[in-house]
């Protein structure tokens, strides 16, 4: 009898998911350099692999049209192209014929050549991407070449499992959801892009396996628990029912949140709280809508310069904050101020490369020092606030020089757009996200100042433990549970109500269920966090009363030194 | 009548210097592509620029030998060595015969493709650091092609202040502090490289003028406060009367502050601290030893790592180690384990590329990762700790476990010595440095398990407002006297006194002359500091009563929000 195997890793995405594993992984392209005489024949099987690579890109193309949509598909449309270049092909040939190489190599030489003096020319970023390009295509034709297959993402047509090192934004793009049942990698914690990418697409995730893409095999059977961070290769036939019996008992759990949609956020002993939605773009409020949050809790403004040639203009803006504003009819909707960094290169506002850029000139810091992006970005602000209740958050603030300085701009764009229309503006609250130790630290003096704080604990996590968020290197440090960093949220929170403002929270922290109790015992206000979390978070703080949590954070704070200590404390006391 | 004029910066070294800008910035090397028909002529041209360029080099050479040393020298054989190689020397020729273009054009397209080439192999550093030879080369020549004149750090042989954008650690190798009598540039803040170098080298210096390099032409005479961060362009007689006086009277001062060499660190009121010095490697102990430092407060370990083609074996690290601490002759030397991270590339020891370095894996990181390095360095220690007073270090703690963790593998090490020397290492003090905000923020708890603290600024304050600070856009939020980091300190301090353990502090700040009425005020142990601060801050702390600055301290915790706030209120009460 064959044991079934299974893989450990960390639960990223709720859910459970049946299906054949789908590899995302990279046959072997290996090969040999040898001298052929047959030029011509050489020459041929260039030309065949680069027609077989067309074929099969065009197919992968009409797939994800028809699964993913027209935007999605269109990235191919370069890859076709860069097939027919008679520049390339001419180089590959002539290397052929010159040297008697095989294709193999030709083609490798040419293509890297290729790639190396697009990826050289360091101020021309459109040039660096076409240099990955070059590399992806130089990979199809190669496999072709060699007789092996490409995993594509884009070509999937039955359920399946995804394998994976690790899963890149591109690879999210061509995903089409109701195929992938599940999704495990190697690599990642529960703030990678992995894990963030899967709970908003809703797709049951096992993260940090580090051994996902060794121990599975294509079309392995699998079954991935979501909720636990399991995987089971092979599983028999008793696993499978066991399994199936949980799925459907998380669906009927699901159920029963959904029918929370127009329930309030209260908790056992009935404290009233607000349960509220991160959102990237407007696209995001349907499913805002559908979970039933009482408020957009952060509404990220990035999308507006990322996917566009030129700054965003004020209309632009406006219409933009308008339709999430107007969406929310009434409901509070915090909105960010631009938070672009040197991580995220804009082709027409050049920032200088930086070593550290979480570190550097990047959110608030530009804005203060580039007042007329922020002057346009805050009159877009003023004026949609007439179309329901808008609130402006700045991001990165570490003094309060700085939130003075970015309230004075403020408060000069409002009295210059009242000179038209008395009294625009003056309803919105102007808070700040502590996501800087500093600015944690000092919260009771940035209390008496700001309407309400949103503690965005990603950043708080990673610039108070020294940790990069997205290096898996130092991912053991990512500890949202560690009682130094409690004692921090605890200060924030109390120095908030200390003086009548709202404390929220719009981290990965506010939709942990781990975390849940603690908030709920310090008495945060508002959890902001993917749509799909809410329903699940308003249920568990219904399970929960306010005044035992109170007593788990005072006996947490009094007794534990390390994170797992934290973490084993509050499931004793809860399990009462 | 022609006014003197005044250039304002960040004081960052004292002293006063008065003689000759020397601009340390490139002429413009700019030209015109354009067609030639005297081939011959152009590729003469080549050859006398590239025997003009070695003449050159060769006389640089020679200086740097006379002035600097042989090491410092020998970086200019590699320029000369590429400066007749024949296979470049040929391509220009080929690309002026071809392409029919001149001397210039083919310079610069021959070496830029080279320079691209070894640029391109990006596993390969000895090749990349190649690149940058290329370059410079290629410059030299282009610079004699133009009848322009580069500037040369190792050509100078009179006094001169130097004026430049900012200054790398590759011009400090080329400098003889006997000639530069002060330095300014446009960039850089206080913890900056130039910064840092000239407090250790002792040059008087001004950094971050943002236009020192527009306003000062070459051979202007200057003259350079570094008290009080100003330069004087064209200083009429009255001007450098004054100067001069300012001079002579600083130079009393420090011949005042000669006399504390064997005196003890005190307070006005009689109260005892430890002002220590931090050193780099065994060389700097000369020194130390002439400053009078009660202590080595921070031996950093890095050049064991760094100037080696290997891992430095345990007899080198000892040998090291013991040199410092038979110096110092039974007084306590803090040695801290090493401080490597994916900034400092080592060949033998290859670290992942990291998006943000100074939040990577890095320092107690790797020494808990890798513990086959560590371990070494431990035993080495404990040998060490034999010959005087070793207290161990270690470097980026973040949590309680990973202390914990430190500690187990040390008392493995020394239980295993103890087998063949019984009691060794029995008398090692561990500590940690305190310069991630999670360790600070829970120093109490910290205080209960390690022997003592030592704070490390430059870090905690990066880390505490999220500032990498070697980057210029976010130098302004480097405030070591920002009221939410001096709230961070008192808590340390207070922390370790608690628990009856020392807390030393070994960042920049610890030498600041603004920050030590209050430091002392907390009652921080000990201060450890550039050799060359050391009798000034003695000085300075026999000046100052501790009950007075602790009422300071009070005042200011409970009555500033920023930094600008803190430093006057800190002024006006020292002024009474």
């Amino acid at each position: 009898m064959v044991l079934s195997k299974e893989i450990k890793g960390i639960a990223a995405s709720d859910g459970i998911g049946i299906a054949k594993a789908y590899l995302l992984v990279d046959p072997d392209l290996s090969f040999e350099k040898h001298t052929i005489s047959d030029t011509d024949a050489e020459i041929k099987r260039i030309h065949d692999s680069f027609d077989a690579s067309i074929d099969e890109l065009k197919q992968i193309q009409a797939n994800a049209k028809a699964t993913l949509g027209d935007d999605e598909a269109a990235v191919f449309d370069a890859h076709i192209a860069m097939l027919s270049d008679p520049d390339m092909i001419k180089q590959i040939e002539d290397e052929i014929k010159n040297d008697k190489v095989n294709a193999e190599q030709a083609l490798v030489d040419v293509t890297t050549n290729f790639a190396e003096t697009l990826a050289a020319m360091t101020d021309n970023k459109y040039m660096q991407e076409r240099a990955a390009d070059v590399k992806d295509v130089a990979k199809r034709a190669l496999s072709h070449l060699l007789g092996k297959q490409l995993p594509s993402l884009a070509s999937i047509n039955s359920p399946v499992i995804i394998v994976a090192h690790e899963i890149t934004p591109s690879d999210t793009s061509q995903m089409n959801k109701k195929y992938i049942k599940g999704m495990i990698t190697d690599m990642g914690g529960r703030t990678s892009h992995s894990a963030i990418m899967s709970r908003t697409l809703e797709i049951p995730a096992v993260v940090g396996s580090e051994k996902a893409t060794t121990e599975i095999a294509n079309g392995d059977q699998l079954i991935l628990d979501g909720l636990n961070g399991v995987a089971i290769v092979d599983p028999d036939q008793a696993e499978v029912r066991d399994y199936q019996q949980k799925a459907t008992q998380f669906a009927a759990e699901q159920a029963e949140w959904a029918k929370l949609v127009d329930e309030p956020s209260v908790s056992k002993d009935g404290k009233q709280f607000e349960i509220a939605a991160n959102i990237g773009t407007p696209a995001d409020m349907d499913d805002v809508l559908k979970a039933g949050a009482e408020a957009v809790g952060l509404f990220r403004t990035e999308f507006l310069y990322m996917d566009s040639d030129a700054l965003p203009t004020e209309d632009q803006q406006f219409s933009a904050y308008k339709k999430v504003v107007e969406t929310m009819a009434g409901k509070p909707v915090v909105i960010r101020t631009m938070d672009i960094g040197g991580d995220k290169p804009l082709p027409y506002l050049p920032l200088p490369e930086e070593m550290n850029p979480f570190l550097g000139y990047r959110a608030i810091r530009i804005s203060l020092d580039r007042q007329n992006i922020f002057r346009t970005q805050l009159r877009a602000l003023i004026r949609a606030s007439q179309f329901g209740q808008l609130r402006i958050m700045f991001p990165m603030i570490a003094t309060l020089d700085e939130f003075r300085e970015a309230k004075k701009v403020f408060m000069e764009e409002k009295q210059n757009l009242q000179k038209e229309t008395p009294g625009i503006g003056d309803d919105i609250k102007l808070g700040i996200m502590i996501e800087i130790p500093a600015a944690a630290i000092f919260a009771d003096q940035f209390a008496k100042e700001v309407d309400f704080f949103s503690i965005g604990t990603n950043d708080l996590i990673q610039y108070s433990f020294a940790a990069d968020r997205g290096n898996d290197a130092v991912s053991y440090l990512y500890q949202p549970l560690n009682p130094a960093l409690l004692r921090l949220i605890k200060h924030v929170i109390d120095s908030a109500h200390a003086e009548g403002k709202i404390a929220a929270m719009c981290g990965e922290m506010a939709g942990d269920q781990r975390a849940l109790p603690l908030l709920l015992g310090m008495g945060l206000d508002e959890y902001s966090m993917s749509a799909s979390s809410i329903l699940r978070s308003r249920s568990q703080m219904r399970s929960l009363t306010t005044t035992e949590c109170a007593a788990i954070v005072d006996e947490v704070l009094a007794k534990c030194q390390t994170a797992s200590e934290v973490e084993k404390l509050v499931n004793e006391r809860l399990a009462k």
